[in-house]
């Protein structure tokens, strides 16, 4: 990390401190009170969280006017000052990059987009690290001082090493991302799987504030799951959590990457429509785009194909809700734009797979871009930022 | 609950309380220092929580003369007294009720085991607080009060109201058994699913004991899991979770008595294996011991039976460590008796069915005995006295 002078340090020194930013983040502005019962510290904890964070700009104080009472002091209500901090989010897929500049509410204040057409290290880390520099200019140009950097990666990542351990997609092994890229750009850097960053900006930001627990399910190249349990996101004891996409659901279904049969994402993912599409038609179909024509087109094989991976979503849905029964399972990734075919397949299975009051479980869908995922990297940054990453 | 003097209240009013006094119990005796290490308060939050916890006599201090200093205050160590209070626990299963009288280590003092003819509330309650009034008049001959009574049954339980919904096994359904048992024994009733109470007496006691994230699994009549994430017991924000024997593993397998196909429980629960090792040797074989009697004589028919009934329990338990990611799954039940059966089946399902570092979780077996069962629900009533439920 950059030297910092004293009043430019980190804020959230104390769990508490942390808790409390975190929930002024998500719900806020809110009065000391109701920041004192939502987080279940003392009044007086809340008091000594709060001054510090307001004594360097993170946390301000609004009169609220409209709470004002007849007698006596008004209620303050504390929020966090959006515009005094920045962070950058950084998505990785297998063909851009994607990247946000964030402020501290992780609103989007500049987004950009880079083709990628070599996935090797060698040639993603340069074109990441010119990104980054782009924004840090923009960054400039707003006055205001980038406080991190969020990496987002698919597959097998160590956030407490900052190692990218095994992505699939990009076909990486072991690359220790944020000391490379802490390097080349004197952030601070945190890297985390992309379905895990997402997560926590659905918990702070999106459609999983307020909820104790839920399940984000992402599909498209892959079958992702992001999961919340107790207020925190799930990383799991050796660093694999949320793997619905390796859920075995059939002994006898087709072989999985994996070396397993039958997993969801082998039947459900992308590469896994695009075969069965090709053997339903003949054709050399290699996008999904084109599978997608092919299927709203009516082609009855190709639909069929869709329905059989909207059952097999469904069923993985069921799964999440019969072990860890969230409050809601929030649908999404770029696999949404077939969902009108996966929909009927994902409602049916996923009805008959959950057991008893679990099946009152919320299932929604929430189409979230990659530039989304990006702002979840930048989330992940100011979870780091803030501390509360270490809860 | 009884009327009781101040001094006899319950101790734990605060949510620092209850964390200090979970802590001392499972990992005790420890330093204040230690403590507040452990819980991550500050030690003057300690020494606050800690200090109304001794007068009431709950928490006691030695000196810890090993570690005492050449110079200056010696450590004291902080310990439960364990003879300070007793709890009830009760088990209730299909065949019988399982009663003990616990101190507040959750040490068992006095155990009582009753016959069931009769799964009928009409018949089970009046024999159950029969059972109550013979360890109330034991704990007399302690001179010491007993302060909660737990009980456990299998099915889907809602702790909070002390409500049976649903119990398979006993075909009970929405029972208010808090408000009836405690209104016949003028106890406080704590009432929960009979795996979760178990988990509880695992985490505090048993094999997850330090463990912050950590599954229970028993088989037996039924398939069962218990699931502790961010060291808490996962209870589903609809009360349903760790319903892992309803995980559908293969879409043309058994029906389930849930509706649908495939179900672990339908392929390696009690049930399922007597109706396979019928079907394989045409006997009209009604009890586990015969099943395990005829695979212990070597027919090959019914020793294939268990070995799918393993793989199935195997698949299960790659899902919840695909899932969920814990450090440790501790296979449990009275299903145990015919490990030797299951034992090479889990470990190749699991081997196959575990992602990638996944499979680097310690999965093991304990044994656990339905006395144990009944000490777990000891367990939920010591959780309800001091207040570590609500955290």
């Amino acid at each position: 990390m950059r030297s910092t002078t004293p009043h430019e340090a980190v804020p959230a020194t104390t769990p508490a401190a942390s808790l409390v930013f975190t929930t002024v983040l998500s719900h806020g502005p809110l009065t000391r009170a109701e920041i004192a019962r939502r987080t279940r510290l003392s009044p007086a904890a809340v008091t000594k969280a709060v001054r510090p964070l307001m004594e360097v700009g993170y946390l301000v104080e609004d009169v609220d006017e409209g709470a004002r009472p007849a007698l006596g002091r008004p209620a303050n209500l504390v929020r966090v000052d959006a515009g005094r901090a920045l962070f950058i989010g950084i998505k990785v897929t297998g063909d851009e990059i994607i990247a946000v500049l964030a402020d501290l509410c992780c609103h989007i204040r500049v987004a950009r987009h880079v083709r990628l057409t070599d996935r090797e290290p060698a040639a993603v880390l340069p074109a990441l690290t010119a990104l980054v520099r782009e924004l840090l200019l923009e960054a400039d140009g707003f006055g205001v001082r980038v406080r991190g950097l969020g990496l987002a990666v698919s597959g097998d990542v160590d956030r407490t090493d900052g190692v990218v351990r095994y992505s699939p997609f990009l076909e990486w092994r072991d690359i220790p991302l944020a000391e490379i890229v802490g390097t080349a750009t004197g952030l601070p850097v945190t890297v985390d799987n992309d379905v895990r960053a997402l997560t926590v900006a659905e918990q702070w930001f999106g459609a999983g504030v307020g909820l104790s627990d839920f399940a984000l399910v992402t599909v498209g190249a892959g079958i992702g799951c992001g999961l919340v349990v107790h207020g925190r996101v799930v990383s799991g004891a050796h660093g694999v959590a949320g793997e619905i996409g390796h859920l075995s659901i059939d002994p006898l279904g087709p072989p999985c990457h994996c070396g397993n049969n039958g997993c969801v994402e082998a039947i459900a993912a992308d590469p896994a429509i695009l075969r069965g599409v090709r053997e339903a038609t003949g054709r050399p179909v290699t996008t999904a785009a084109e599978a997608l024509e092919l299927a709203h087109g009516g082609d009855p094989g190709v639909r069929e194909v869709y329905a059989r991976a909207g059952e097999a979503i469904g069923r993985a849905i069921g799964s999440v809700v019969n072990v860890l029964g969230p409050e809601r399972v929030i649908i999404s990734g770029e696999g949404l734009a077939a969902y009108d075919l996966f929909a009927e397949g994902i409602r049916d299975a996923f009805a008959a797979s959950a057991f008893g009051t679990a099946a009152q479980c919320d299932v929604m869908t929430r189409p979230l871009p990659f530039e989304e995922w990006a702002r979840g990297a930048a989330a992940t940054a100011i979870q780091s930022f803030i501390g509360s990453d270490t809860r």
